[in-house]
């Protein structure tokens, strides 16, 4: 029978974190907590598709400054993003010359590479693992809907892909924050085809990876500090709060969404919200680590949810799976 | 210092391999070999993405039939495809309810999901891994080339796109082949831009590994009974013997690459040969997996080889980054 959970026995740490974003997140309610941002959202280069690749070179280079390691210190990058091929994530860490694993989460990548990195770290296999994630808000529309220029209307339910990117080192040796448990995602159909409705396509696969950790472990969303989904927004987060209260668990005390709070949804007109690979990446890094290293937090789930529909699956009128991976990060063990 | 060799403590067994093709593998020189084939290479399905998503299924079926193994012995899926978003791998295996960890690593996919299925299965995390990729010639070529309708001309140069997935089952149960070492890929870029020339974007990254983990271990070609790269085709085959020697290593007696194998290129009228994420996986499960067992092979050296392009990244003019991952199967330990 399949193990569920994933206990560490030598749980990982978090040694490090960085967060690089656009125009609209830094003007959004964590803006003063991102280590970096460009205005022209550009980041110097002359595609979009290169300036998400620069985001995620940024993010890593910062994130290894900070924790004081070179790049022959890193025994790996689980790397991700949106763009078809992970364009952005192959070209943007070309140049560091570490062993590169890319993945494909769609919006749960930055979960999925903080599991496979504590996986790896937590076995001796390696010592130090990079997970980096990103999206751009200019790349992604113009392959997932229609380009920036078009001047398409955005119906109430679409969320706003974020400009962001996040970079994390997990480390063997650290004091903590400390990933203890993951649990990975397994896909849920459950008929939604509206690629501007993604916050009900993901919201299933949340639930369902709730559900069964909960059911698991014996545990309830009171035992935990913060639960944190990235990033159903406010379509998403509402139907996993009505849908886990039918299941008996009361999620509202506990449970955010990073694509729900990224933005200031009424101010910036952003209607259901953030989403992207880089979304929940940037608010880990920025805000909710930060707040754990604090102390504000000691016990969080961090669920990254993702939409695994392509441009070509939508024209084809295929319904939208979506994923959800779940790392467990604690304070102290 | 980085570790560049994970040395399997406990190796984990492939228990299992499935391999599902279309018309034109089924009629190469391997046809007899593999499970299972579809001379109209549609698997029944009314899109070629679909088709390639089927193929995956069945393989992933197929192993799971071979180890008298249901979807709940299973503990994850590593898998991925060609395809924008990995929509093949998405869909194909979405009936199977077992968690699921998308990959990106092009051509060098398999090759990744089996080494990260080792590195989860060995340290004790999980049981049993399933490592699944596939390609298909039609969904490849309307995405990456030309629609097929289009008639466009081939370069001699250029490699086929194989229609073919394979599936294979880790476990850390098992009697081999084991896969005793794994050492993962550092992008490399060395400027090619032709992306009717894949072998010579990848060979650079064969190389780098290759000579990385000769130097590492202090090994040479003879040691191993062969050296399979995955796909390299004519082209890239040449460029690694020439430069292999050019940096003292005779690969020629125990080198082939799947890409050159899979077709009779003369006969098929195949150019350089086959790729694909699903070349190297169908030949791997359908021969030398085969070979390993019966005992022909006894030590061999499996790299995986990618080109991490896009169809966006050719059209901005970038050049084609490729990658290589390493796996050592061993008949014994």
């Amino acid at each position: 029978m399949r193990k569920d959970i994933i206990k560490f026995k030598n749980p990982p740490s978090i040694i490090s974190r960085a967060s690089v974003v656009g125009n609209k997140e830094h003007q959004g309610p964590f803006g003063g907590k991102y280590d970096m941002y460009d205005e022209t959202d550009r980041f110097g280069m002359p595609t979009w598709e290169q300036s998400e690749g620069e985001m995620q070179r940024q993010a890593l280079n910062l994130a290894m400054k900070k924790a004081q390691l070179k790049a022959e210190d890193i025994d790996a990058i689980f790397a991700g993003d949106l763009i078809n091929q992970c364009t952005s994530s192959s070209y943007g860490l070309l140049d560091f010359d570490i062993p590169y694993f890319g993945l494909y989460g769609a919006c749960s990548t930055c979960a999925q590479a903080l599991l496979l990195s504590s996986m790896t770290v937590s076995s001796g296999s390696f010592e130090n693992c990079a997970a980096v994630t990103s999206s751009h808000n200019c790349s992604a529309e113009r392959q997932f809907r229609f380009p920036l220029e078009y001047g398409s209307q955005r119906p109430p339910t679409a969320q706003w892909t974020a400009t962001a990117s996040g970079a994390f080192i997990v480390s063997s040796k650290g004091k903590g924050p400390y990933i203890v448990e993951a649990m990975g995602g397994i896909s849920t159909d459950m008929g939604i085809n509206d690629a501007n409705n993604m916050g009900a396509a993901m919201a299933p696969a949340a639930i369902s990876t709730l559900s069964r950790y909960f059911t698991v472990t014996g545990t309830k969303p009171a035992d935990f500090d913060k639960i944190i989904t990235g990033d159903l927004g406010f379509e998403g987060y509402s139907i996993v709060i009505d849908i886990m209260e039918k299941q008996g668990y009361d999620m509202r005390p506990v449970y955010t969404d990073c694509g729900l709070v990224i933005y200031d949804r009424e101010a910036q007109d952003m209607h259901a919200g953030g989403s992207g690979c880089g979304c929940s990446a940037a608010l880990m890094a920025a805000n909710f680590l930060e707040e754990i290293e604090r102390g504000i937090l000691n016990d969080v789930l961090f669920i990254g949810t993702g939409a695994l529909l392509s441009q070509m699956s939508v024209q084809q009128g295929l319904s939208i799976p979506g994923i959800a991976h779940l790392v467990r990060i604690r304070r102290e063990i």
